[in-house]
């Protein structure tokens, strides 16, 4: 656009979705492929598909008829078609509170089958796996006409996740959506108990090792609506004051909601996974945002919705979170006790119980498209809610919400 | 969720937002920051905002007034506010077709700067730049009473991008969306004149490459409504059949609009890239899928939306896609010229211009997280629509569509 030379363009261009016709106002079509060649082009199509009831059935079941009351509290078992078995748990809504509901699926096969223990122990404290790939080839593979991997001249595309290790935390970043992938943090009840740190001397800060052109501003949450929410607690972090700014970074934020989430419900989170080091002498925890899909009960298909702050728009808001929680026993080798939770970014009535939002691990996995457990043997697992009662404590927080508006106001703001 | 041993939950669970509240229906409220201590908590609040209104105007060119008439065909340059320069290139849309807006902005300081030229020269035929990060410190850094990067002992989170170089291209996958994040090829006038290989012999499968749990899957596309759309062309990769078979993996697939845009524009386009080889000796393409927000008139706010494939919910319908082009005088350090294209996932009609999706690199940068010409010199590139005539060449492909049912079943469909 423009008929300007290339390097006048702007640096932060910014692309819309522009269509007139929303994607969900698209007539359902028959499902084909094209294969063009230069002399003939072909196409294969499957019917138009006929509504699966058994799955609008199951993915329904959190109306309210009566019919349904038991299944808002249980989890069960169904038969949803001859190759898939779906898991459904199903809790009830609080009132004026979001639902979750937890879908899992197993596929016959490979998948259904329990992951084999792991027999050699893994390192301690080994660095992490390198982000390995296979060299792509160049120069040209033997007797092709064509060098793909050529284009690397101009520069490798990406994506770069912009691992960043701080004294309080290590995290990733997500460049496309502009929060991180994930933060993992460390806490013992030692490093709780120093208090050397004080929020009062820090300050919100856009990451300077995230390249501006993908960088979260603070302008972008200015007015937004939203919370810049920790992923890493500032709580946690006390135990120096260089730990505790380090988690005021935006690379350790996303736009949470603010009253009844990331003020109540999720900060009572934060307070369980510091209780859990009376019990444990050493607790990791893995945070991050999640954008799941929806299913439209208009047209039963699944979409993924979510707002995008900022203007131009540049931060996208997660519709859920999640936390992966490993206990430790301090010995090494030792059991760990591990925990998945995923949470709507939604007011959550602080009355709802924690084990509602209790995933398996692998759920986390498939919906982030990472791994958090891969190198810890079956055999020394346990399940954290079994091992522990996985409950929030909430008077303590209520009590303080009543001094929200009496600190100081935070110089970063 | 469930009682039994953790490493008996099933390995492809899935979870999905069943939030009551669709985010769109959440009241817009003031923007607050809480930071909680052992101590006090705090939240600091921006007042609600005030509607934007330049930026309204701005972002509505796109309706029937006459008085817009002369903006749809043309870039102009507006004051947005004291701290922002937007261009908007906006362009009418055909009688039922989507139209594109392509929003740039550009803000003051360092962003608006004009990159600085590189001087020094990228060697020809370089390895991809590693992915490169900092090391985490493991063990604990000094002084610390945490570790984070222990974690790491557990195995290392992601994102992995599961970089495949394969003959006919090299391709980065997104274990997320489970589509390709991009996908790169190399087409010359010899590559193209080879004619070994025949899409009859080739089947789309499933990419081995990609863990299971992350894998697009062939019956995720069954009865979708969409094509299993190439990103890299199988017509590009004519001169072998593995160089072929190579493009039918789905890592090298997104879920397409089929008529009128996989079989029809789009179609045009690849063709548009392989009728370059007459001018230029060697041209690379990049081709990847985007998920651009959309304006929702009714709150002004921006939204992404998309789709999600497949039973449970596993592959992301992309809102658009884009090309990035190099085409190379075929000299070592030689001039390339440079195009970018952004099109909406959807019916295009065949008499839009295509200069009507052009849009500087910078803003596929900025849209996709990725970076396309980092080492490419601006002193060598020159703009690809203003060095040849950016246009489709539509009847010999019309032809085309009238055989598109004559030819023999895909064996793979």
């Amino acid at each position: 656009m423009g008929t300007g030379p290339l390097h006048k363009f702007p640096k932060t261009t910014t692309i819309q979705d522009t269509r007139h016709h929303h994607p969900r106002n698209r007539l359902t079509r028959s499902s084909c492929s094209r294969v063009s060649t230069a002399e003939s082009s072909q196409t294969t199509c499957y019917p138009r598909p006929r509504p699966n009831r058994h799955f609008q059935a199951l993915t329904s079941i959190n109306n309210t008829h009566p019919a349904h009351a038991k299944l808002r509290r249980k989890a069960r078992i169904f038969t949803m078609s001859k190759s898939t078995i779906a898991i459904i748990a199903a809790v009830s809504a609080g009132a004026g509170a979001a639902a979750t509901v937890a879908m899992f699926s197993m596929r016959p096969g490979k998948q259904a089958e329990a992951p084999s223990p792991i027999t050699t122990a893994p390192k301690p404290l080994s660095a992490p796996k390198p982000l390995s790939a296979p060299t792509p080839t160049a120069p040209a593979a033997r007797d092709a006409p064509v060098n793909p991997a050529g284009l690397f001249e101009y520069g490798f595309p990406g994506p770069v996740s912009d691992l960043a290790a701080r004294t309080a935390l290590v995290s990733s970043y997500d460049r496309r959506l502009r929060n991180p992938h994930w933060v993992a943090e460390h806490i013992t009840p030692q490093s709780l108990a120093q208090r050397d740190g004080d929020r009062k001397h820090s300050a919100f800060l856009e990451d300077p090792q995230v390249p501006e052109a993908f960088r979260a501003k603070l302008n972008d949450y200015f007015r937004s609506g939203y919370d810049r929410g920790h992923q890493v607690p500032a709580a946690d972090a006390k135990w120096s004051q260089g730990a505790m700014d380090d988690t005021f970074y935006l690379s350790n934020m996303c736009p949470q909601v603010g009253e009844g989430f990331n003020r109540d419900y999720w900060a009572h989170l934060e307070d369980f996974c510091r209780r859990l080091t009376q019990l444990y002498p050493s607790v990791r925890i893995v945070t991050g945002p999640l954008y799941l899909p929806k299913r439209d009960p208009a047209d039963g298909k699944w979409y993924t919705t979510y707002e995008v702050i900022g203007n131009p728009p540049n931060i996208a808001v997660p519709t859920h979170f999640y936390k992966v929680i490993f206990a430790e026993d301090g010995t090494v080798g030792g059991k760990v006790a591990l925990g998945a939770f995923v949470l709507p970014n939604a007011r959550i009535p602080n009355e709802k119980p924690l084990t509602d939002f209790e995933v398996p691990v692998e759920a986390v996995e498939r919906a982030s498209g990472l791994e958090f457990a891969t190198k810890l043997p079956v055999q020394r697992r346990k399940r954290l809610c079994a091992d522990t009662n996985c409950s929030l404590v909430i008077k303590e927080y209520a009590d303080r919400q009543k001094a929200f508006t009496k600190g100081p106001r935070n110089p970063g703001s």
